[in-house]
């Protein structure tokens, strides 16, 4: 099983990476392969499906990037993280939290996402 | 099905409750039947473990109260909101975070607490 903080490694990482077939292999890393995705403005299921909606999240926002910025803090099986968006300077465009569940085997399963005002 | 201002208003009146049988029917109202809530410091299942665990942590707080601070934020079935914990005179001592997903009638299922540094 992994640890949280590798698991939310990866999960940015997938949110960067370019490259679709790394990016597909950075989610079946990260996520289950029933795992579900839903902020306010996207939503996704599965490996492939969460893939397509993040290479199409990477359309809207060309050379930007998403960064940890708090967290994670976990229990039991749930964990929440901080995230912004930065564009290409570095500004933050937009700031987030995750909820999401862990499963057995340290991937997230269920992952929420919520936009800070 | 209620609206999710009236549910979480209705939750946080539910961890206020004195009397047993005026919080049961409180969570009842608030929470599905099969409910989890589960935070750092403790865990319930169904109506009468959330019940019974709520009524745990009063003795551990007499006089406090908690007092919805943001929110709540809700897209699709989820929600989020912040609380405070205040004591007899009002001070917060624990600011924390509930997430949560909402069943089809507007009562909540799965709340998950994170407790701010």
């Amino acid at each position: 099983m992994r640890d949280v903080q590798t698991v939310v490694d990866g999960y940015i990482a997938m949110w960067n990476e370019p490259d679709e077939a790394e990016r597909r292999a950075l989610v079946a890393e990260t996520l289950t392969e029933d795992a579900t995705y839903v902020d306010p403005l996207m939503a996704g299921e599965g490996v492939d499906g969460i893939t397509a909606m993040i290479g199409a999240a990477q359309e809207q926002f060309p050379g930007h990037r998403i960064r940890l910025h708090a967290g994670p803090d976990a229990h039991h099986d749930r964990v929440r993280f901080t995230w912004q968006l930065q564009d290409g300077d570095g500004a933050a465009v937009v700031t987030g939290v995750d909820f999401a569940t862990v499963a057995e085997d340290g991937r997230l399963r269920s992952v929420t996402g919520f936009l800070e005002p």
